[in-house]
């Protein structure tokens, strides 16, 4: 079965009905529109004004995959909530729903992502936590469904992303810092594969040597994706025995715990190590100290994360001609007080 | 369409593989499968081994929906992802699988969930942030598709619920307050209509009579449900002529930006102002003070409220034959130290 003609005969509608409701027009009836989508999915319609997929144009449903390691429950905070929100603002507008699919830490996540692209439950998806080789990259291309990534893979040199800044803030919080008067100055990235570690990392090292300064492996410290991180953290930069003067997280989770850790061993944030945090999370001005971090509306990086994979779909394409494959998120400065200092210690600077 | 038999010679397999398919044995071609299940949802299957409906036991998926309202994509927190945690870890038993919907802020909870249950997507429903009145239970109950909330409401007196014990936790923080010496105990609760705040309060206040302490409104504050909340509250609450002594939380989340709100004011949560919180977030240990706060396991939670659900639909109800309809979830209390300190007010105290 293949054409609307058919569908409607199937479905004893007639053909003017089920066309309004693959069309998603609000002058359906919303349970015959869920009858004809239903029956349209099952039975293989393929409209025939375009090369729109069975899997394409069927479900008005997208996709969100999270992943759901206890790493992932703690540091996600309000993230993805912020980010959901936008991408449905989007999809509002064209009468699409978001569903969240949270993988389960103990399943492998290409099986769980095939699971649900098998089961024809959604129009596209958005993956997100891309590690820097990542085989869903490569089976979503092979299902032929539409996806963005929110975040880079070397695994997917093709697909679309939008990603955060990871790079300008690396750059723009080492030169703060140098320019503060810092010479020794600390980095926390994830310990596991995800990419916006390799990403911050390279820019820090590529800063600090177009600053002049040496790259020193001993200050790059391996902080679980939690929210005790920042305990962990605290002890091994305090016990390090040339302490770094700053550190610079890649995600402003670690904040709260790096506080309580340095303070319960005598060590001031914002005082005797200055800190800059990743992003702009609405604790940060909270803390005491408030943290220096950057700042990123997630409302709007959702938004612009919808727009980038309805651009790449035949039925939405030609609403956002103009869009960008790809996008790095900008994210600014938001002065805090945790490096409100100007170090100058006679024994390491001139 | 009703019975295998149709079934199987519509999509030309044979029935004990479609059998084998709808009873989810693992000995089916996953592609099979999920045209299989296309189809039974699509031409309205009815197994006649059971009254299950179309709607139960053929989407192996149970949905999960949370409100996107900017107040509580804040407060959420980890909240939810470690109750899907544990809500997956049961479903995964039985091979289903957890979706989660997020309604948009500006879209009708009622609708919203109409359009889920609509186009069948899934076998069973949890919501969560019931209200006192709650117009989706109403409708559950008449689409007669199984469901449980968590959070109990007026609106579904014979419903399945799972529910913190925020009784409990009232009257025990109030208790251990009083025997503290404290006499001006101000609570904080949601400014809006969510259920937990009506029982929290009522708690409170039949505790304080108890205690022989007279129930003063001026000293319940309606905090809003987001991360800022504490903050507006600090300047509520000191500029009371008669300051309390101590404040209790209905959502620990406020404590961050209670005592940043406290200490611009130069009151010392601690020390000045007794504070328990509500529940035993990670945050609270790395908060200075760490906040006195009681314990859940979000992953037990999340376990239970899936049991309870799967024993009221009959195709796992055999497997859960000793679980109640409703349950109150106990918690215990964390001592921290943001009430470490025994009041002594001699104008006040006897």
């Amino acid at each position: 079965m293949k054409g609307i003609r058919a569908l409607a005969r199937h479905l004893d509608i007639s053909i003017g009905t089920v066309s309004r409701a693959l069309n998603g027009r609000p002058d359906v009836n919303p349970e015959t529109r869920a009858r004809v989508m239903e029956a349209a999915r099952a039975l293989g319609y393929t409209p025939n004004q375009s090369g729109r997929s069975l899997r394409q144009g069927v479900t008005n449903t997208i996709g969100f995959m999270i992943e759901m390691s206890p790493d992932a429950n703690a540091s996600s905070d309000d993230f993805f909530m912020g980010v959901f929100e936008g991408v449905q603002t989007v999809l509002t507008r064209h009468k699409l729903d978001l569903v969240v699919f949270p993988c389960p830490a103990q399943e492998n996540s290409v099986d769980y992502l095939a699971r649900i692209v098998r089961r024809g439950l959604v129009d596209a998806m958005i993956i997100s936590a891309t590690r820097r080789r990542d085989d869903r990259v490569e089976y979503l291309d092979k299902a032929h469904i539409p996806f963005i990534a929110l975040g880079r893979s070397d695994s997917g040199p093709n697909m679309r992303w939008v990603d955060l800044d990871f790079e300008g803030v690396a750059k723009s919080s080492v030169e703060r810092l140098v320019a503060q008067g810092h010479r020794r100055i600390a980095l926390a990235i994830p310990a596991d594969d995800i990419n916006l570690g390799h990403v911050f990392h390279d820019a820090y090292r590529a800063t600090l040597e177009a600053q002049g300064l040496a790259y020193d492996p001993a200050l790059v410290f391996h902080a679980q994706r939690v929210l005790e991180g920042g305990y962990d953290l605290a002890a091994a930069v305090t016990s390090l025995p040339d302490r770094p003067t700053a550190i610079l997280l890649s995600s402003e989770v670690l904040s709260l715990s790096l506080y309580r850790g340095l303070q319960e061993r005598g060590i001031r944030a914002g005082r005797d190590l200055a800190v800059i945090g990743f992003r702009n999370n609405p604790r940060a001005r909270f803390l005491t100290p408030s943290l220096t971090c950057h700042s990123v509306s997630l409302s709007e990086l959702g938004q612009t994360l919808a727009e980038t994979l309805l651009a790449g779909m035949p039925a939405y394409a030609a609403l956002y001609p103009e869009r960008d494959r790809n996008l790095i998120w900008p994210m600014e400065l938001v002065k805090g007080e945790s490096d409100d200092f100007v170090f100058a210690d006679a024994g390491t600077t001139g």
